[in-house]
């Protein structure tokens, strides 16, 4: 891992160099994606059917995964599974479920009423990658929060395989997806934001995947929602010399292994405790099976940062923004204050990120690359909107007409100033 | 106004349709967008001076609006603009409190904590347009959510003018805005993105502004923040016979006077009233000052839809999902529960839609073309970032473990099933 040196304000400029880097754009891949889009907007199911072909070398019939097919995952999953699959479910149901959110009403003054309704989006699209990234937890929590805000019909796509992972089958039955089709990559996102003859548009996409489904996702935000521009993953462990080397290396590890662009950061006031890990990583990369792409995550974006005192470490980290964070300290929770920035926080020695990502019950769908400086993990509120109302009787609004019409006239909208004034007899 | 006949789905249709033609992308603009990005990025300031020069014909020398500037604007401003600008404060500042949002915690099972933090976003970026779209109004609607979440600092850019309008400086210093910056379009959005040697960069940016402001913003969208990407704006009226067709009219007229793309639509179930405001609309324009403007938007995007009973009315409207949404009718409170989609709701004969946009204490900061369908007006949760924490306790993490490290190996993901496996003794 690199060691970096340096006043905080040093290290952290590098670091967001490092990061602006991680989020350009590819300019390349956006052309080919908008193509993608304007295909399937044009051509609709036909175009899927063509591009299923060309990319992943499936002639598709149906492009809706039957009921048969997901009875049959029922009875290939193995149980384990299935019960792991269920513990965490209600984990995470139980979690969200503290994320909604109520309306307000009040009455300030005679005549009128304000107010915020709280309603769930009606029709959301989850995407879910295929091949090795098919994973069934990111079903679990994408869905459930959905869910949870009472979303009317969840529609999944995932790429047609030649057998789907029975897990991701499973996890989207249990979550409470009410139709998945078949289709992926850019071609998937256009489909759920334009509709087909066979899939219907939703008002917004939620879940990960390539470069081709992030950068459709970007290209259709605004006549859709989506949940986010994920990056790759991040985890950031602030640890001081209680910490065990074996545990952070272990963690560090646990984000490396997702991929080669993954960025693992370790921030200590400890150099023994530095030195430490880094053997330890060096050793536990002998025996990992993904060791190769472990490796090329550490080697080209790990980071090892000596700070002075413990307000450093936390300065730092928050300037780093990390995805997910563990506080490797005795205590941990007493520092939670400390924290400005961060998708999703793992406190003390024992609470490893993967405890997050499988079983919890907070999220595992973050804000990456330094996002979390502005957004959330994913949850209920990303389900729902705020719908405001207000309502002024005659008397007030006659009332306020002054102040109203003084500033419709000052900003010159006179249209604005009489639509006032009709309601005054006085006028 | 133009009319539209069909059912229900028809009519939506092609209402949908106006809205995609409505969002579509201007890809020269992008282009040009990109490289004042790009420049500004690169060159900074030095950037910002030119392109003040360029587009503005102005000179700069200080980019950032003196105090001295800002008290001048106080001894300027009209007394009686002043007095509706507090009182309009105060009525923002106490409809947005009560969207403050506490962070919750439970300890489901031994050793186990979850919970979630409210944290503000650090610093925030509003964008104030210049010329004869400078509005006061908007200034606090944009500062004031912020401030109550808890930004600490909050940066106002707004183009460079000859003589600032003195209500946009003293709506700002009112707000709270810390700092103002004398710099308007894409090369204002690009330094508070990046940052340049005056201007510090922002982690979120929001306010209106032209289609250049528009895309450089979801230009920058992933780096920073941003509220959204606000098209025309747009009225929606339901109105039964019990409606006032002057007020209706006045209403329609209220946003058709903004600009030329304006959209009002009003669905009613009464052959008799919609004639009534037709006529209303021709009379009422004759002595508009913007009758120009308003009368392109009504020609060209005003709509008149005859529904065929109350249930038709909001079933169609959900559908059109409006920026603005007026209830014209006896009793409409009551008919809030029909209302799925919309930016801000008003309700009754009297509630005047201009009542919203400067005074009533909802935000108008709205979505535009239909994407109330899954976003919100801007408000206090905007300007804050919810994230998560967990801890287990080693008797936590071990009785946990088998769930986990099955759905790890499920996912090929060995390094993760180790982080929790090297907590466990017996391992």
């Amino acid at each position: 891992m690199k060691r970096l040196t340096g006043t905080n304000e040093e290290i952290s400029k590098i670091l967001y160099q490092e990061q602006l880097e991680l989020s350009k754009e590819n300019l390349d891949v956006e052309a080919t994606v908008r193509e993608i889009i304007e295909r399937v907007k044009e051509e609709g199911d036909e175009a899927l059917r063509a591009y299923s072909k060309q990319f992943d070398q499936v002639e598709l019939s149906n492009l809706q995964v039957s009921d048969q097919v997901i009875d049959q995952a029922f009875d290939k999953i193995d149980k384990d599974v299935l019960t792991a699959l269920q513990n965490a479910k209600a984990n995470i149901e139980s979690y969200h479920r503290q994320q909604l959110e109520a309306g307000f009403e009040d009455r300030p003054t005679e005549g009128v009423i304000r107010g915020q309704l709280i309603r769930p989006i009606e029709r959301v699209g989850v995407y879910v990658p295929g091949g090795t990234a098919a994973y069934p937890s990111s079903v679990l929590m994408n869905v459930i929060p959905a869910k949870i805000a009472g979303v009317k019909e969840i529609i999944m796509i995932t790429p047609p395989q030649k057998e789907f992972v029975p897990a991701i089958l499973v996890a989207a039955k249990l979550a409470g997806v009410d139709k998945i089709y078949q289709v992926g990559g850019a071609q998937g996102i256009a489909a759920l934001a334009y509709g087909t003859e066979s899939i219907p548009k939703v008002d917004k996409i939620t879940g990960p995947g390539n470069i081709f489904v992030a950068t459709a996702k970007k290209q259709v935000f605004g006549l859709v929602g989506i949940d986010m521009i994920a990056g790759p993953s991040e985890i950031g462990v602030i640890a001081d010399q209680t910490a065990n080397p074996i545990f952070v290396a272990a963690d560090l590890l646990s984000q490396a292994e997702h991929d080669k662009l993954a960025r693992a950061i370790l921030v200590t006031n400890s150099e023994t405790l530095a030195d430490a890990v880094g053997a330890e990583i060096e050793k536990q990369l002998q025996t990992l099976p993904r060791q190769e792409i472990a490796r090329a995550s550490i080697e080209n974006n790990g980071r090892i940062i000596i700070a002075e005192d413990v307000d450093g470490m936390f300065d730092l980290m928050n300037q780093v923004a990390p995805e997910h964070l563990e506080v490797a300290m005795e205590n941990a929770y007493d520092y939670l204050d400390k924290i400005e920035n961060a998708g999703s926080i793992f406190l003390g020695h024992y609470t490893s990120e993967p405890i997050g990502d499988y079983y919890a019950g907070a999220n595992h769908v973050l804000p990456t690359t330094a996002t979390s400086r502005f957004s959330s993990a994913l949850g209920v509120h990303d389900f729902i909107k705020r719908i405001q109302y207000t309502q002024y009787s005659k008397v007030a609004v006659n009332a306020a007409e002054k102040d109203i019409t003084t500033l419709a006239y000052a900003e010159g909208l006179q249209a604005h100033a009489r639509a006032i004034e009709v309601r005054n007899d006085q006028n």
